[in-house]
């Protein structure tokens, strides 16, 4: 069968031996047609009077909107959609701290320090982990249903001063977050709004909220309940799968919801019941960016946790090793191409969340205060699917990943390996060893040169020009796979770079997680910047998400356009029928906001100009 | 220039004798090449891997998504679109009533029994006029911004018994309504959902939510703010336009926004001002559903209302009559096609509400507080782009309309009408004078036939066979228009309802205004069946919304299927393309609510259709 390629040569070999297995890869040839309006973003569907779509021979809609108007409406919902996600992430997480402060849930406080640190910059007043807890939560809770009219408390404190200051003058801070994601959907409804700046103002403000809130404290609440990362080296790939135990894997985004599972699946009474069956226990595997922050807080769940085994759509390919017994999921990216395939390798699904359900699992309405039943059912159903597929699906688990990957980088376990401030890092690229950052973030999508090979390609280019790459969603998922984290990489690089990854024994590509530490990225961005004592647009950093695949991706994209980092994709998000909206996005936004959407789709000159640019914040600082 | 038909014959000349205008409906042939992809609901542009299309040969989406998923998670997303709308609407009429109870400004209650009976139904237990405002006004904003997983605590107080417990049963009953809305928009996300009849279980949600808050209360805040319909004769159609005044045209959706404009452009101050520049004072002139409310509400505000000149497609003819000074805006359905109209004509444009900013108005943030500011600057911009314009501008306001048009219809003024119940109504519908009740509702749109042309003769049809036709939305301007409200319309009614519409000196067709006017008549369903002591599905009443153009339709149309209606469309939903979908709208929801869609395109077929439903519900009541 034909299929898309991969950067992961073990994985595209372990595909083509299955023969009867369809995934994603294989679906893409069938779907190579595209629709050029669509592509472009002037196709309209809003009304019953459409599909509308832009021609030179049809330069309107039938209600009179024009391709500036159609392309920013359809942006600016995909912002909103994209927005919504990380916002019901960040509320199912306070939901969650807010329970445990209560004392209802059995779970503990795992890092009361930090909960202290976050307390203080939200200005609770509490002084004991429980009362913060529930305080801490209740300040987020309140600006997520805050009316959009009235600021969130939280941005303020939140927020590097000098952004704080650009986003006023530009009227872009938002109000509250959920009513900014509701008047966006209501503002891009058919003859509402027509005016497209004013709906990309609006993208910028929900990038604001996706960052600060989605991202940012979503982080926060998850290190207080779960553990902060610490620096360690970890295995990944398909190799983390051990047939002698009961697999489960887990695809999503709620480190909180899957935490609940952690401990009570490593306790002795839950390995018995495993050791009953002929297993040697349960063990997690993680697929997509749960798994990734499963691995990036592992050294706090080790017992329990297989591994990473690869990103969103590695996942398909995961279950034809026949090694998973049950998929647990309770976010995207849970790609519904793994339901098929479960139910050809037997495997049962569960959902936690019906946000996200899929047609055929089992919803299980999470509640953290029945963790101990949650747990029972997972154990119930694993153990089930276990007895009655294994002796009957082929288990092939192939040699694939890498043993060394350096894992459990963020804000803080960085500056602390880095000997407690970020000084060494900005030494080095004073000095030029380093010339700059570029944070390669994101998804992974099939499309830009196939799964994963921009992101790869691209960011051994950059670490080959001494520009140092730290990583967050599926884009470390597809690095990882291909040894771009381990401490080997180090010979990829340019000689500046290549001497301090041999002397640190480190990679020259950072991991910092799921798609959610790219909060983390931007906490890193913020405190160089503050240590430089200039804004953040002025840092030789630059982002790219080359295979940027879902809408979270664009409100991603819409906070780093905000803290006026340049941002180059891969693929255009829509927009390229508009050249109003194009222009803004690529031209205007530098003077906005300091930021700017770079569009190349060659790996080599997408390379080039982001060194370029970096080269050029270098000069403007003096350096 | 080629353009599509309307059902308004005067309205068609009129354009055609306008070469130099360009509206939608010269729009209509230039996108008459419609996508299939896009008409039948399998066409996914969420993600970079996209825009995947379903065919034979491509049966899924990349990500696996097949075309039961793609169709229903787009239908989902505009029917939580469309109810976001009309919940946008209700929130604001609430927090204007609120600040009207907090005496804030200047504006008093017009109906404290109204009030008095609400505040009481909501278990208010004030008992002055004021802070019943602020807490009935409470009680509903709380709601909206209630958690999802916790129900509203109106919704029991506001619906027919026998349909809570239905809804109980299927465990449709909405949490808080914002919070579904914005849920809808997660589930819909790429990679979240993928089963369809819980993402349809789901709109039903949102269709109950839009109805009892989105339309009920919304209409019931208005009252009381704005005063309560009484049945009175009105003046139709561009004749309501006179030139001697400074006309400003309004669209929109939102009567709490431009109700404060009512009083203050009548008062002899303004009047003055409007003199000295030689005209004879401000006249408001209704276009869309606020112009309809304006109307239905006509009783309280004749001085300044000079009428209700047509629905949303009709509103850019208007423009060019020459004889509209200033377009006031505050929601839609103000067509981006007014846009370069008013350019042409000279007409200034103010938009009152962010979510509906056109792009070349000017934005005046609404304020109820600041209502005399408000009230000088919307004088202001009349005078000014009257003083510009007239002299500059033909003037050419053809005879068009109606002058004998029974408005002010209401679940309430009917009912008063009827003696102060509906028994003489039930009495003819038990005798077979009426055989039954047709909702005829929703939009116009310029593709079921041409403007109003499916709406204007499915009426006919239906009156012919003795149907009393009721009708709610952008039908009511067609309906209106074209003659179907005037008394002698009932000479187009069959022997039993021309018998009664002769007696009473009432056309067989009823307007009770803007689409919020759907909740009233619901109401009268509600009241028909508690009456006859059955559930509402028995009732021999049917919805018909045959020229849906919105997304706000589907929310309706959802509401229509949760209280078990069953409901014609013209043109589909862009549903087709999945199987299951269809089914599940077309037959299984009977199962579920009672309710279902009939989908039919030709006209007396569809009349036949329903008058056989009402035939089948008369018979099964034994009638």
């Amino acid at each position: 069968m034909k299929m898309c390629d991969s950067a992961d040569v073990k994985l595209i070999d372990f595909m083509r031996s299955k023969t009867g297995v369809k995934t994603s890869f294989h679906r893409v040839p069938d779907q190579a047609i595209k629709c050029g309006f669509g592509m472009q973003g002037v196709c309209c569907r809003l009304c019953s009077n459409g599909p509308c779509r832009i021609t030179p021979q049809s330069p309107k809609g039938v209600c009179g909107a024009s391709a500036d108007t159609i392309v920013a409406r359809n942006f600016l919902r995909a912002v909103a959609a994209g927005a919504a996600c990380y916002l019901h992430i960040v509320e199912n997480a306070a939901s969650n701290l807010k329970a445990v402060g209560l004392g209802s849930t059995g779970l503990t406080i795992k890092e009361p320090e930090l909960l202290n640190e976050l307390a203080e910059l939200m200005g609770v007043e509490e002084s004991d982990p429980a009362s913060q807890a529930v305080a801490v939560a209740n300040l987020v809770l309140e600006d997520l249903y805050r009316p959009r009219g009235r600021e969130m408390t939280q941005v303020g404190n939140l927020a590097y001063k000098p952004r704080l200051k650009r986003w006023r003058e530009l009227g872009i801070i938002p109000g509250g977050a959920k009513s900014e994601v509701f008047d966006a959907i209501v503002k891009t409804s058919t003859n509402l709004s027509s005016d497209p700046v004013d709906m990309l103002l609006h993208a910028l403000k929900l990038g604001i909220a996706t960052g600060l809130y989605g991202l940012t404290l979503t982080n926060y609440l998850n290190d207080i309940m779960l553990g902060a990362p610490e620096i360690r080296i970890a295995k990944v790939g398909f190799s983390v799968v051990d047939p002698d135990y009961i697999n489960i894997m887990v695809t999503g985004h709620q480190h909180s919801l899957i935490g609940v599972l952690q401990e009570r699946l490593a306790a002795p009474g839950a390995s018995a019941i495993a050791e009953q069956a002929g297993a040697r226990g349960f063990k997690i595997v993680g697929c997509t960016c749960v798994g990734q922050d499963l691995q990036l807080r592992g050294a706090h769940c080790a017992n329990v946790f297989a591994g990473h085994a690869g990103n969103n759509f590695t996942s398909e390919a995961l279950l034809a090793t026949g090694g998973i017994d049950l998929l647990v999921s309770e976010f995207n990216c849970t790609v519904p191409g793994l339901e098929p395939l479960c139910e050809q390798f037997m495997v049962r699904q569960l959902c936690l969340d019906d946000v996200a359900k899929k047609a055929n699992a089992e919803y299980i309405g999470f509640d953290i205060q029945a963790g101990d039943a949650l747990a029972q059912k997972v154990m119930q159903a694993a153990l089930d699917s276990y007895n009655n597929r294994r002796g009957k699906v082929e288990v092939d688990v192939p040699v694939h990943g890498y043993d060394d990957a350096l894992t459990g980088v963020s804000e803080k376990s960085l500056q602390k390996f880095l000997g407690g401030t970020f000084k060494p890092l900005i030494d080095l690229i004073v000095a030029g060893t380093i010339k700059g950052v570029a944070a390669v973030v994101g998804c992974s999508n099939l499309t830009a040169k196939g799964h994963d090979v921009f992101t790869v390609e691209l960011t051994k280019e950059l670490i080959k020009r001494d520009i140092i790459v730290l990583s967050a969603g599926c884009t470390s998922g597809g690095l990882e796979n291909c040894g771009l984290m381990s401490p080997a990489a180090a010979e990829m690089a340019g000689e500046g770079l290549k001497g301090v990854c041999r002397k640190l024994g480190i990679p020259p590509v950072l991991n910092f997680g799921p798609c959610l530490a790219i909060g983390r990225l931007e906490i890193v961005a913020t405190e160089l910047a503050r240590a430089l004592k200039i804004d953040i647009p002025q840092l030789p950093l630059v982002l790219s998400a080359p295979q940027w695949l879902e809408e979270q991706a664009l409100a991603d994209g819409a906070f780093g356009l905000a803290l006026g980092l340049p941002l180059h994709l891969a693929i255009p998000p829509f927009v390229t029928g508009s050249k109003l909206v194009s222009r803004v996005l690529t031209e205007d936004m530098e003077q906005l906001t300091g930021g700017r959407v770079i569009l190349e789709g060659e790996i080599v000159p997408a390379a080039e100009k982001l060194a370029e640019i970096i080269e050029q914040k270098r000069k403007a600082l003096g350096l």
